[in-house]
């Protein structure tokens, strides 16, 4: 059973501003659960409609009904499991290595697929104007697959940020350097700019190194790539040579 | 105005067996209505809400209503205009250069994702596994942007082409050799699997050379990259030297 006070508040969640009251997010799916339990992420209730599934203390368990998952699901068709989990303290900015910064990236599953992809290749910092999607949007939590727990993820003034840094800065641009000519270092902050606008005048202004995607179609038509496409390009070029 | 004739039939054309049984699939949105009117395809009827919009002959245009473009639209939020095109002979598969091949890829968005990614690395073949989801289907062409036009896809029996084949032919796994030693060729078949289950085992039998996009993360526990994202980063490899 789940009480009508927990389904209004489970269902709260789909939106930062009760996210943020109540510091709690959800997470659905065995996959994403249990790479977050075995992470640092503080579980406050599991809501499962299979008994033996996954281990977690009694006291932390409600085995529901499949009707009962439906009402507090925030996916289209619902999983076996939803958590709740506390959103932990804020960690300091890890300044060491390479550092992702996204200037206002909006599409949930663009940031999950950047969070993804920063763990995949070692990357642990990644940095966020405020403007960007919440990392706790479970559209985001679910695209991440779980490597959500292994980025640390940070919502900062990007501009204040990139102007103090005394950091190599990269940018992706239309018109940069050709990225596969050039030398890149171990360590700095790549900027990613927004899926319809790019990266902002404003944030422009600091970047020190833009870079460029070469296009080899022959008609030179296609527009962009996509921002999760591009960075994962990026980050391949930046990290082939370690 | 829109014929309940006509709404029947333009809804029909989410469904695959209906596309076939016209020969005629269903674009939305200026950006890539155009791109596709641009290129080769022929238009059968353009419905917008915007009397100005395109420069299409008047006997292939209707001007509706938005709440008309409601009933006929397959997007969640209907865009400006719909346009219904004939989907044009398929061509002869070209030999010569890189070819991407999918063995069963059933998410629409990763299918648009990769048309893009070929157009721009200037890519003009892709062949299909009979399993992988249609071209024509309306998310698939609303996510390559109007690239679709400039990338030639093929629907084969994927195990007998390989079987034929006498170029080089690649697939990504978890096991293979890493992408970033080796010497790539300029032309040869890149195989990318499902989502779910990777390869098949068939066609894994037609692979010559594994190739995997390394891990650097520490912990190694990041479980696999999305398909679209490794194939950016594939053909990033595979072009970046040319």
């Amino acid at each position: 059973m789940v009480s009508k006070n927990q389904i209004k508040l489970i269902t709260s969640l789909v939106q930062k501003k009760y996210r943020k009251q109540h510091q709690l997010f959800i997470a659905e799916g065995a996959k994403v659960v249990e790479e977050l339990l075995q992470s640092n992420f503080e579980l406050v209730n599991l809501y499962t409609t299979r008994p033996m599934f996954l281990e977690v203390s009694e006291s932390k368990k409600s085995i529901i009904s499949d009707s009962d998952l439906k009402k507090i699901t925030a996916l289209t068709t619902a999983n076996d499991c939803l958590a709740i989990f506390r959103i932990p303290q804020e960690k300091d900015i890890e300044k060491e290595g390479l550092i992702v910064a996204l200037d206002d990236i909006r599409d949930p599953g663009n940031l999950g697929t950047i969070i993804r992809l920063c763990d995949w290749y070692g990357i642990s910092q990644i940095i966020c104007s405020e403007q960007t999607v919440d990392v706790y949007n479970p559209k985001v939590i679910q695209a991440t697959m779980g490597s959500v727990s292994r980025v640390n993820i940070s919502y900062i003034d990007l501009e204040l940020y990139l102007a103090k840094s005394e950091t190599e800065i990269f940018g992706t641009f239309m018109d940069g350097q050709n990225i596969y000519k050039m030398q890149l270092p171990t360590s700095g902050i790549i900027v990613l700019g927004n899926e319809a606008n790019g990266i902002s005048k404003i944030i422009e202004q600091q970047i020190k190194q833009k870079i460029t995607i070469p296009r080899f179609g022959n008609l030179q038509l296609t527009e962009s790539l996509n921002v999760a496409t591009a960075t994962a390009i990026v980050l391949s070029e930046f990290m082939r040579s370690y």
